[in-house]
């Protein structure tokens, strides 16, 4: 009969995105941001049933979707090409075309924070005036006013919770992705959440419970994070609830039920419990995949979450209290099922100073297997690389290579302290923690010396310049998508809002010279020998074009092997369907020339 | 609170194309050929689900569908960017990328005719070697041998049935659009399946109910088509069913029930009808749009059909029995409900010869109402204006535009006759009908003598051209989409196998060539003295693109205001998006432009 192919390449671009989502108060109507159609767009499902129909058309990605409760409007951000300037737009319910509401000039940012439930107060946070700390406003939408309600000091402030009577504000403060205090102002006064504001530590997530109580996240004084209230009436912290040795992540407020849904993180993979604050019972709820990415809970006490895993592209999934899960969305790679693609191993190794360091190890499949090894440092740093499906590694995989991906010094998932060792040690530590990662894969036999490729993106891509500059003997050949290659040009030129927190994450340029001469790529550009691929979206406001244009022109005037790709339409990733194969297919095409 | 704006002609671009389904035979899977994405693509849902999952990437055009009963495969016949030039490809049966099965030269055509049931033999219909008349061979998969069946002599031959036992098979010649008999041919038999194969008449939709008896339905001695039968043992063709007044267009088989489902047609709606064959009996069945695209009939009876309304987009819808209809996808203008679009007005007007000619009126509403007339003569000719979504005419009647599409002479639904009046006469009757509906539009006060547009495609661009030539003193401006301009050059020019039809559809270049030069519109040049846009596609097989070049040439010469829009990478209609809504708004932007 017929005989195919091997699933190819090309069928592991056709997944799509999800991004976020958002679910109407009566739960007709579900709006998510996806690039189903090749671009970012809103679609929209009316349940139960589940066909999508396109919502909102706008090829750019979208942040926040709200809907007004007594459904005459939906609220959605939009940013331009990827450039994170998000503004907010108003949609009609019934979907058409964005129509700008809370806008400005295209460089000024204006994030959705809340709506009121009578749908006539809009909180937004804005750079506008205030481009480094960010002012918070407020727009009424039945006389068109729009007032100052907090100016934004020391440090980039969101709001980020507004009691049901408008009359009390939580905001956070970002010092470092670590260090997030928050503070609530109720009337003339204002309270910190925490009682020590000084301690490095993150409380976010707040919830009113009622007007005068405050639930949210906080590690204060912890490893992992757990659940606190603070009283608005006698001003006193309490911890509340804590899940051992995970961290909570989000949580969302069932009123009716009194309940709180949680997100943990453990590692690779998400915890999901439901806490019922009455009776302070925990459960431990199942759910349909490794990674949550978004979690909203109805009224009826419906639970819908956004979420994926390592073989499953994201998708939305629907639950009654957590239970009996029904996936609505059915994001798939064309032609493919889980079973064809590989779940990764998590394994551990010693580092250089006997720290445990986890990493994923995705095996190529004997049949596929190229003898191959991609070595990939995520980005971030401050995040982790997780049990979550990448259309990149799926579709490597399938080409035969196998990846090996540690969650180094500064990952998240593995406590408050391991995630703070990359603060001011971007070059040293995590660097290290990579070498070691090598060489136990050498020492396992899991990768021969000879073929080791290595590939990452942002932080990552960073680490793939400093590896290469520092450890050429170690790879074949290189791909650097977007990384810094010079940290005092990147201190630099971080968007204005970030530059209050790169004190603490990355350092000083003055102060820290050293340090950031010793741990920028730049300066081993003797030792990047190797063929090397850069990748930089034109857009990029995180890391600026000129972080790649730099490193590509001096490795040119040094008569370096170097492949540069600029995608003009593409912030810090890449949205739009047809660029994304594009860079997925130089990928491939540079790392087979250079299997030889 | 928030203001929106009316909806904009962007809003109805967003609308997709739904061509064609195929159901696997357990009714688990549902596959669907539309431009969802953006380009072509096959999509499919696994039921009950409906949240769709892309099946096939290919980004092209596709013609036929096939579910191998046993699960093992699905062929798939795809064209190249819109050439009509369609070959077999195969693909697995989860999806994947087509895998070309029966596929040659890009020049030639593999028309799908049929699968066995057992899987093993592929049916087929090719231009291979008979380019004129084609050649039907049969495809072994077993073994890989591929035996021609049939040689196509005298006229176009398709095979149309196949009997279970792969015995039999009937064969359709194409003589005209109005003149296809059917033969079978059963071991060295050969029997035709009317009385007299001599007598103009259409015997098309064979089935076989069992091994020797053949369903079919024909116009035979009739003016409308009915359901008749042969029988392979006496070889005595009969009557079975015939709906008064109205056109049976296509019949499905349900063995177990022994019923069929008809679809007529009734002028500018279809209807649904159930008969059972062992009864006789037939039921009137609901339908939940106005025209029926497709239709399928499982074993279990479930009756799927896809289709549409003047203010529906096309959609797939599943009943049971052709009872309790449930809309399975959900293709919708963004942003606007039925409400928000026009329903047409069904009008009839008497033509020179008295002769009632049906139209249909889509009156702008009034908050919209530009004051000014679209008339559309459609294309075909042998087709017909009918309550079909098109997102061109909402789009013009939302931007103010009234519409005025008349069914003139050699329009279908009308009885055997009428149909006929076009044939060998394509510049006269359908053209005095069409200026007979202009005098008409005047005479009712619906359209200003200063106010009207002429806009028409394919024969309705013949139309649009011929019109302008002739009666230039209607039109502020024309729009002309791939209309033949010289009837010479044209009947030249068509693909291969259209050329024996050319004779009685349109006449001899050499006996007729008088009438030729009178109904061609290049003999008008001086007549078209008002703004014309033409519109081609560059692949188009129907209407090359020379057709447009040419008189677009000679009226630049002469120094008149033509505007050409030449799409490369389409054929005759326009499957991209992109170019779909670049089309549009070329439009939209030249009739405004003339407007003043």
């Amino acid at each position: 009969m017929i005989q195919f192919p091997k699933p190819t390449v090309e069928q592991f671009f056709r997944t799509y995105a999800i991004t976020n989502f958002a679910v109407s108060q009566d739960e007709a109507r579900l709006v998510f941001n996806t690039n189903m159609n090749g671009k970012m767009n809103l679609w929209a499902m009316d349940l139960p049933e589940t066909f999508p129909y396109q919502f909102a058309q706008k090829d750019e990605s979208c942040s926040s979707i709200k809907f007004d409760a007594k459904g005459r409007f939906v609220l959605a951000g939009f940013d331009n090409d990827g450039d994170e300037n998000y503004q907010i737009y108003a949609l009609p319910y019934e979907g058409g075309l964005p129509q700008p509401l809370i806008t400005g000039d295209a460089d000024e940012k204006y994030f959705f924070a809340e709506l009121s439930e009578d749908g006539e107060h809009i909180y937004y946070c804005t750079s506008e005036n205030n481009p480094l700390y960010l002012n918070t406003r407020v727009r009424n939408l039945v006389d068109g006013t729009d007032e100052l309600l907090h100016e934004g000091e020391t440090a980039p402030t969101l709001l980020t919770a507004v009691s049901d009577d408008e009359t009390s504000f939580v905001y956070n403060q970002s010092f470092a992705n670590t260090y997030v205090p928050a503070f609530v102002k109720s009337g003339n006064e204002t309270y910190d959440l925490t009682p020590d504001r000084d301690v490095v530590h993150v409380a976010g997530n707040p919830i009113f419970t009622d007007n005068e109580t405050i639930y949210f996240i906080t590690d204060y004084k912890s490893e992992y994070a757990y659940v606190a209230k603070f009283d608005l009436k006698t001003k006193q912290f309490s911890s509340e609830l804590e899940i051992e040795g995970e961290s909570i992540q989000e949580m969302k407020w069932n009123k009716a039920h009194h309940a709180l849904y949680l997100v943990t993180e453990n590692g690779v993979t998400d915890g999901l419990y439901r806490y019922d604050v009455t009776t302070g019972d925990v459960a431990i709820l199942e759910k349909p995949i490794d990674v949550i990415n978004q979690i909203h809970v109805s009224k009826a006490d419906n639970v819908y979450i956004l979420g994926r895993s390592a073989t499953q592209p994201p998708n939305i999934y629907q639950s009654t209290s957590g239970a009996d899960w029904k996936q609505l969305t059915n994001n798939r790679v064309l032609g493919l099922t889980a079973s064809d693609m590989v779940e990764p191993e998590v394994v551990s190794y010693p580092s250089f100073d006997g720290m445990e360091i986890e990493a994923l190890l995705f095996k190529a499949k004997p049949e596929n297997d190229n003898g191959h090894t991609i070595f990939w440092p995520h980005g971030g740093p401050q995040a982790a690389e997780r049990k979550e499906f990448r259309s990149m590694f799926q579709c490597f995989l399938n080409r035969g290579y196998t990846i090996f991906a540690p969650n180094f010094r500064g990952s998240t998932g593995y406590g408050s302290s391991f995630v703070k060792l990359v603060e001011q040690d971007w070059g040293h530590g995590p660097r290290l923690d990579c070498v070691s990662g090598i060489e136990w894969l050498f020492d396992k036999g899991i990768t021969d010396r000879e073929k080791l490729f290595l590939v990452g993106g942002s932080y990552g891509g960073y680490m793939a310049l400093l590896l290469h500059g520092r450890h050429p003997e170690y790879f074949k050949a290189v791909i650097d998508i977007f990384g810094p290659s010079d940290l005092f040009t990147f201190e630099s030129s971080v968007p204005p809002h970030w530059k209050p927190i790169m004190q603490r994450w990355l350092g000083d340029p003055v102060a820290d010279k050293e340090r950031f001469i010793k741990d920028s790529p730049v300066t081993y550009l003797d030792g990047m020998v190797k063929p090397m691929l850069v990748i930089q979206g034109a857009k990029d406001p995180r890391v600026v074009k000129e972080e790649s244009d730099q490193i590509v022109a001096k490795l040119k005037d040094k008569g370096r092997d170097v492949e540069y790709l600029v995608l003009e339409d593409e912030g810090h990733g890449f949205s739009k369907k047809e660029n994304e194969i594009k860079v997925y297919q130089q990928m491939l095409d540079f790392l087979e020339q250079h299997q030889g």
